[in-house]
């Protein structure tokens, strides 16, 4: 697809680098002279992130330019994502200079927080076509966007907009009527003027409100939201008891929200400055990096459980392919995330072993041991395993595997894992014997036809090549001995 | 510690199960007939995710026992966490059965949400003593607890309340002065409130709402609080610029919320009906399981980012101690978290590995080889990792691992670490050749003397035993070969 990303701040770079690292060329117009900085910064920063949410490579990046002319960025774009300043007058002009240049089927999408998509639909020769894809910082992360129309969008406006947007790996929410705010900013904004009350009154510092979410309700909503979360609270009851239980208790004065606090000057010193206390003196830059690599490791925490944004990931992951092979078969290809890296500053040795299981699984998966074949009662367990370290790992480098069938017949399969990391460099090899299994009496079974015949093929095609170095090579006992003499993994 | 319990629903027997398993003795009482089982259940979830968060083992847990009486319940105890319904009757029919039974020295924690602790000291007749206690479910794995006194309440109680509290792995979150609601059911209600009104109009369903939390800002907030979030969304200019941008929208009409939603017997159905279509059929008991595992990932996340409630658990751990050396040191004892089953249903190959590599850092930093000692710039690389499974491991199961120096002389050391299952099965080994290294250059070096002289003191205590079965092994190379005939390692 060809992209065009019309106002490159934090959110209209966010949303250039997403579609990039999704493998569309994007197209940037942006008057600021910064454009070209900010771009590269936020780019930088989704290249040291997203990649490291998926077990699988994303495909080849985008190719990135910048035009001249908001009317010569959207040349030709399938997607034209408009971020400009929430000022009606200043998206009056530009959906001016634009439409004549826009093609028949684009879709062009606001990321708008504040003004409804009726609003700015009048602003349109065609008003069909545009729609708010309302998103959250920060955009190459964090998988919500809203999706919102009005009466006049067709409803297959949205729809085709929320697939496209799940095929960057973001969780479209197609609102079913517009409203102010849209759902996650009404939501936010009444927890933010409520914490500006306890700040303005000296309940609270903004660092203890920050804790009281992030060590309590936060932590819960990263996989459940607050409906569920109360439906819990109502025991077996479920949610009809809770609200019973405790609907009585919205009327009391728990809070100022029958006003707004006014925003004056002493209110916004006072924040300005315990904010700067509770940041720690890290820079802005630093506090983003930290923000990035701890939404890396909570989205994937979340992938294996299936839920919030680890099911968004899996869901674009299923849908990303491995290479073809090319003499032996490509088992894996991924980058290392941040959260593999050790105090040593490189890849822990044990993600060397999770990176070769994977591809284990992989190659068995190719042969017929799928999802469904393991749930019918068949897998394979390993039963040895020897790695050589052979090279160190960074954050944000690809990894790809290669692995050899040194022995297909029977209960047994032999493997023979080759890592590769960036320029071809051998980073170590992973050796394993995998022993086919009936889940029901755990014990070793022979594979079903189908299975075994796979397996014997890929033996049969690799037999033609040479045994790999280290292979049937075992770690040497030192205990009393001289060093011995074969070549060190390391140095 | 001597722990007393006093009301045992999902709150109290969450607190209950915390004490438990981190070593303190609780007495428990309520009048209900489902007490043992309730007490049962949530124990029961405690013991499947509590220690899954750590990667040592907890000491060992305390006694449970039920009391015939309040009275009884108090004897001898050093906290008393009250968490009985929030009525002010029910609590001071209860304080005035249990005062004359309190210990000089005893700490009386409320459980309440609602209630100022000023009024609760009004039913005392030692108001000094008591102090609101407010944790958020799940009490046993959810760190936030809210600590609240009023100006009756001496600073030095809510300071060593607080300590009482982080010593069972909880953030205490000490407020400055009492408020209703303190902050997090403030700030939880006025999303509450704003979902409600969106239900009500027909705007959003409970599910929408729930997927804009969990999917959006939920997620942020798990490691990030509101006002660090804006402050980073103000860019580079901080959080004055966010509040001078964005504070003129607070006075947009952008919610209902100068008033409050009329919670009639319409919007109840209507609620209960999107929440139960939401959950998907799954019942009360399934989506705690999920929600408890989902909360481990999490927290596990956080944990190497020193960050929200990963901090937390990792200042805790820090004050867990392995058992003492009886023989071969031990390296490391923990259980297995839900995160590390695979689609086998047992322990994924990988986190053999992991614990594995955890006991050689723990048996290294024995040895002198600390964060300070890496931070100075040497550390040991794994060259070479050899690893037999030779049983199946199961969530919630615990792991001992005891290492042997089979060679510790020099730049290499040779390790063989047994992991012991349940009933001390021998369920792996890991036969592992480590490199000192220079972090700067990359390259092997010899240890500095106090490393090299400790390492080699293991050596010699070790060189005693004999060389264990497997060291010295290598994968056996099949192709074109019959089977092996050496002892299968599964089966």
């Amino acid at each position: 697809m060809k992209i065009s990303i019309l106002g490159c701040g934090v959110i209209g770079a966010g949303w250039a680098a997403r579609f990039l690292l999704n493998g569309h060329d994007v197209r940037v117009f942006d008057p600021s002279p910064d454009v070209e900085r900010i771009m590269g910064e936020v780019l930088a920063s989704c290249r040291a992130s997203l990649p490291a949410l998926y077990d699988r490579a994303l495909p080849p990046a985008g190719r990135l330019d910048f035009a001249q002319t908001a009317a010569e960025a959207v040349e030709g774009a399938e997607w034209v994502q408009e971020s400009v300043p929430e000022r009606l007058e200043v998206k009056r002009r530009l959906y001016a200079a634009i439409e004549p240049h826009l093609a028949k089927e684009a879709i062009l999408a606001s990321s708008t927080s504040a003004i409804l998509p009726s609003k700015l639909q009048q602003l349109c020769s065609v008003p069909e076509r545009l729609i708010v894809a309302h998103p959250f910082n920060p955009v190459y992360l964090v998988p919500l966007v809203e999706v919102v129309g009005s009466d006049l969008t067709p409803p297959a406006l949205k729809t085709r907009a929320a697939e496209i947007l799940r095929g960057i790996g973001m969780h479209p929410l197609v609102l079913d009527r517009e409203i102010d705010g849209f759902i996650g900013n009404r939501l936010q904004e009444a927890v933010w003027r409520e914490s500006l009350w306890m700040v303005r009154d000296g309940v609270a510092t903004t660092a203890q409100i920050d804790e009281a979410i992030l060590y309590g309700f936060g932590l819960r909503w990263a996989q459940m939201g607050q409906f569920d979360t109360y439906r819990l609270a109502g025991g077996e009851a479920g949610m009809r008891r809770f609200l019973e239980h405790f609907g009585a208790s919205l009327a009391d004065p728990l809070t100022h929200l029958m006003d707004v606090p006014d925003l004056d000057a002493a209110l916004i010193d006072r924040i300005a400055a315990q904010s700067e206390a509770q940041s720690g003196g890290r820079t802005i830059r630093e506090m983003e990096r930290a923000r990035d690599a701890g939404l890396v490791a909570l989205i994937r925490a979340l992938k294996p459980r299936q839920v919030g944004a680890g099911r968004t990931i899996r869901a674009h992951e299923a849908q990303l392919r491995l290479d073809r092979d090319d003499g032996l078969p490509i088992t894996a290809r991924r980058v290392v995330p941040s959260s593999w890296i050790d105090a040593n500053g490189h890849m822990n040795e044990t993600h060397y072993v999770e990176i070769a299981s994977n591809a284990a699984d992989a190659l068995t998966e190719s042969c017929g041991v799928t999802a469904d074949y393991i749930a019918a009662g068949r897998s394979h367990f390993t039963a040895e395993t020897h790695v050589r370290y052979l090279a160190e790992l960074r954050q944000g480098e690809e990894i790809t595997v290669r692995t050899q069938v040194l022995h297909g017949t029977g209960k047994k399969t032999h493997l023979f894992h080759s890592l590769y990391g960036p320029d071809g460099t051998l980073a170590a090899t992973v050796e394993m014997m995998i022993l086919h299994v009936d889940l029901n009496t755990r014990t070793v079974c022979e594979p079903l036809p189908s299975v075994a015949s796979a397996l014997k093929s890929l033996e049969e095609a690799h037999a033609r090549l040479p045994l790999p170095q280290g292979a049937g090579q075992a770690v040497r006992t030192l205990s009393g001995q001289a060093p011995p003499e074969r070549k060190e993994a390391l140095g």
